[in-house]
């Protein structure tokens, strides 16, 4: 399984898989410098919510290590702002923002104007992110994989695997954690326009672990589910909000709906870091819109007329009444959401 | 508006205009044999359900132009291998055989073995084609203007447009006819994976005619029906059976459920050539299957990782319940379709 985010102890240095070259090419970026880190996760060179949680945990670690200040609270201010710089790279998935708060708040709660001291507990902190991240993963593989009949069809979108987390994934370590207990799990990809996570990472992810991955074009799903060729939908989340309501990669709604005309339940696999119960709902969740070249431009080459509008949001709402279940590392949760997720926050592990 | 077929009388030559080039290159192909129009239609340089019945038919004049034989039967029997030559290329649109089937009834009507007097009617059978396309179009834009509210704005799918046909287009047609009519009218257009006739083909005419339009990828539609940015969903149609299934380019139906879902309403625009009333259901269409590197591939780059297993259905079947109205070049036609589409097919022109 190739690693997406190593950070190198003598050197530094954070080495981040370049996601955008991938299948053609498997080459790192090597980040001395916060600002690099935020470019990569700006650039997707990085993506997936928990991945981007935990590179932007270490930025923060390269910016606390460069900071020099004469009193803890310049100190502490300077950190505090390479923090917001990086949580502006993308807005939509909470786990980038849960992270950096998450550092921030161990450097506060320590009591050290030592800058040394301090860099030193963020990079505790950042490696304990990425560490229950991915044991947090292997819960949620374990958990979700009852879901997947002993002979499934799972229908899955975008990339919510290895490749977006620190290893092992949500939706792809549901069907990972299925295989391992002997069942016999086919896939079928969505290509994931505009950026094609689905047909450049999810199908690579699978065949290098013998997994049957077969790729479909987005607009494929609908047929797929009236031929009864697929008994279940997974997918991976950026932001949930406390009534359930999941933004994840654009076509997830469309999916859910489409899963709720067939009668096919439509699984949410992420971590409990991915729950932003601040929100009400999913109306609250900021939709990040991206550049129009994404969808006009493959590899340099225009693929529209010069010149065309394009309307490029990266992620959409699914509302709740469309969600089966959420698989978290903390447990199950089943409607109704708003109770639940409440109640899982509380009380951690359960299935409810 | 770029011309899609072009017959050259003095040259006994059909120039097919490359659709695969566009928008990058406007390029014709010079088809002096039937099997370099046959070659057309199987690479999609000529698409569109309307459009490559039209060049079969001319295609079959230029078979029938070079059919050299001493009997008027041995004549027929070089031109019906012909014919079932050009229908095999695609196996969904009907329009294709049932052009095809026009001419060969003029031909065995015309109780001549003279194979130049042949060669002529048939020729004079595919103008009267191209030509009634061209018109009902017109017609079908004038009688589906109505549905578009003054200031609307519209999805599509794919291209139903003049490329699609003899000229003007079945769902474009609709379109022009509402601007035609002082209505103002935007539209949405889904790219359509894998071989992009939305965004290439769609986004061109429009941009043409300076009609707003704004590129989506196919897995926006979703989002874009629950931000409440559509008021309506036009189509065409490859084939529709006697119930009123239609068949059309890979992702209708999923639009059209999710059109279901947001109570949007779902029209299907297309000739009465394109309604096969010998078949019951949508069950019954043959759906052609692609190459996989159309979804693995695109300019020559691969997209995905080596030797993927892909699904490429090239069409998808839209079952009648979720279809509004069909709006045809004899009237629009409304549930139930059993029995609207027979009574159409008696009486010709009414709204039923």
């Amino acid at each position: 399984m190739l690693e997406t985010i190593r950070w190198l102890p003598g050197e530094e240095c954070l080495e981040l898989l370049d996601q955008t070259r991938l299948p053609a090419e498997i080459s790192y970026i090597k980040c001395s410098d916060y600002r690099q880190v935020a470019a990569a996760i700006k650039c997707l060179a990085v993506r997936g919510a928990p991945a981007i949680g935990a590179a932007a945990a270490y930025g923060l670690v390269l910016a606390a290590g460069k900071c020099r200040a004469n009193a803890e609270e310049e100190y502490l201010a300077q950190v505090e702002a390479a923090a917001r710089e990086l949580a502006a790279t993308r807005p939509t998935a909470v786990n980038l923002s849960w992270a950096l708060t998450r550092l921030l708040q161990r450097a506060s709660d320590a009591g050290t104007g030592d800058p040394a001291v301090l860099r030193d507990l963020l990079l505790e902190e950042a490696h304990a992110i990425f560490r229950e991240d991915a044991s947090g993963n292997r819960k949620i593989g374990e958990y979700g994989q009852g879901f997947i009949p002993q002979k499934g069809s799972v229908l899955t979108h975008c990339n919510a695997g290895a490749l977006a987390t620190a290893g092992y994934g949500t939706a792809l370590g549901v069907i990972r954690a299925a295989r391992n207990a002997g069942k016999d799990v086919s896939v079928y990809a969505d290509e994931t326009r505009p950026l094609l996570q689905g047909a450049r990472l999810t199908t690579l992810e699978l065949l290098q672990e013998n997994i049957p991955v077969t790729l479909i074009t987005d607009n494929m799903a609908g047929f797929l589910m009236a031929k009864k060729m697929v008994d279940l939908v997974i997918v991976g989340a950026d932001r949930i909000a406390s009534n359930g309501d999941v933004a994840n990669k654009i076509g997830t709604y469309g999916l859910a709906v489409l899963a709720k005309a067939h009668n096919i339940p439509f699984y949410v696999a992420a971590p409990f870091s991915t729950v932003d119960l601040s929100l009400h709902s999913g109306d609250e969740i900021p939709i990040e819109e991206r550049d129009h070249t994404e969808v006009t431009h493959h590899g340099g080459r225009l693929l529209a007329p010069a010149g065309v509008k394009v309307w490029n949001p990266a992620f959409d709402v699914t509302p709740h009444h469309l969600v089966t279940a959420i698989i978290t590392d903390r447990g199950i949760v089943r409607p109704p959401f708003g109770e639940n997720l409440k109640k899982t926050t509380r009380q951690g592990l359960q299935d409810c």
